[in-house]
């Protein structure tokens, strides 16, 4: 991190507020932490989501159906595996970063277990739909290799894709579903969002690492808001997609 | 199969009787439904296995205990998927051919839920290796694109070697833990081989397929209690890997 010690060329009018780097160690420190948290929340959320959807697939009616939420899992713990490794390469333990995070991933589990097959299929579409919105929403802000990481995670999507498929055959079959389902969504998206709110209110260095940077003393929580209306928004569309209002 | 229609040239005494295909139309319509037979219940074994090993992860008592596990899990994943292609390609529905072998799938497992880690870890030796077993048990058998499938997948082992460290060491933290362990062993093995013969006395031609062909008219009794008492063999050795007494 050469960088941190370049002397302060003043400021540099061609560039927005939210890409200029602040070149100081500590923003240097801070910023490593932030991605370190980052990595962690990421890698602890793909390992309980493996955990979750294997879970929800004893629920299938199918084999076939099973296979394709397994197919889901299997994915999350690839993603897990990548961002394990990308940790232990910046000298991190993937354990102790992760730690932090436990707690809250947990809670929103516990709360938020399907009752049956098609909750769990809604979870596993808006969970992965809800993951990707934030991959999006944090990769720009990552150094070069971090960026790629999280860039290949994204890419590996369309598991979902048999979800809004097998939805939709089910409210055609009895249209009394989509109320109950739609309930549901929304309790998923209550509970992401209360769960996201207090890890960013716990996690100051993630949080401003969030919303663009460290150049900003402390962090831009309307910067924050506008974020979790973004992520709510895409929520909105995803539930349309499935024939759910939200 | 244009082998079906060879003429018969005689005894060849330089085979085996095992070896000896038996080249009535009959025969490879018999061989193809056992090869079906064996890749259904490989396959299903395969996912199953891959939802109980998931399904055990939960009692780990760290992330990284718990992402062993589900590589574990993983694997068995990608196997079921190899399988599935693999009876897609013979133009097989793979849940029809899965199908016969749900239920004692289901209740082996069912009958052996652990009740704690270490019984986990011990159950996912234990039922790695007898897999392990089997397919080696059954490769000879194959026709050579079958075969390179059921090598393929024993070929991807390993994973289970964390285990053998996990409890060695827990047995030496308390060696009060053996005994159960053992005992627990005992109990995996009996319901495998309980479920196995099952299986072997309701599916006659995977029996005589198991056993060295299908020259011979029926199947060989105890050709199978050999392969049972080979099977048992490498169980008690894998014990003993444990340092448990089988």
């Amino acid at each position: 991190m050469t960088e941190g010690t370049r002397p302060d060329t003043g400021p540099d009018t061609d560039r927005a507020p939210d890409q200029t780097p602040d070149h100081t160690p500590e923003a240097a420190a801070a910023t490593q932490a932030a991605v370190i948290e980052l990595l962690g929340v990421l890698a602890y959320g793909e390992i309980t989501a493996f955990e979750r959807l294997a879970e929800d697939a004893k629920m299938a009616p199918s084999v076939d159906d099973k296979a394709a939420l397994a197919a889901m899992a299997v994915a999350e713990f690839q993603h897990f595996t990548l961002l394990r490794e990308h940790l232990a390469g910046l000298g991190v333990d993937p354990a102790e970063a992760m730690a932090p995070f436990v707690k809250p991933l947990d809670a929103f589990h516990r709360h938020t277990a399907p009752s049956d097959w098609l909750e769990g299929l809604v979870k596993a579409y808006v969970g992965d739909g809800i993951a990707a919105d934030f991959y999006r929403e944090v990769a720009g802000h990552l150094a070069p290799d971090s960026r790629t990481l999280v860039e290949e995670v994204l890419a590996d999507t369309g598991h979902a894709d048999f979800v809004v498929e097998t939805v939709r055959a089910a409210i055609a079959a009895d249209p009394r579903v989509a109320g109950r389902l739609a309930l549901w969504g929304r309790r998923l998206m209550g509970e992401a969002l209360s769960q996201a709110q207090r890890v960013a209110a716990e996690r100051d260095a993630l949080s401003a690492l969030l919303v663009g940077g460290l150049t900003v003393p402390g962090f831009d929580l309307a910067e924050i808001g506008r974020m979790f209306t973004r992520i709510t928004e895409a929520h909105t569309a995803r539930m349309a997609a499935l024939g759910l209002a939200s």
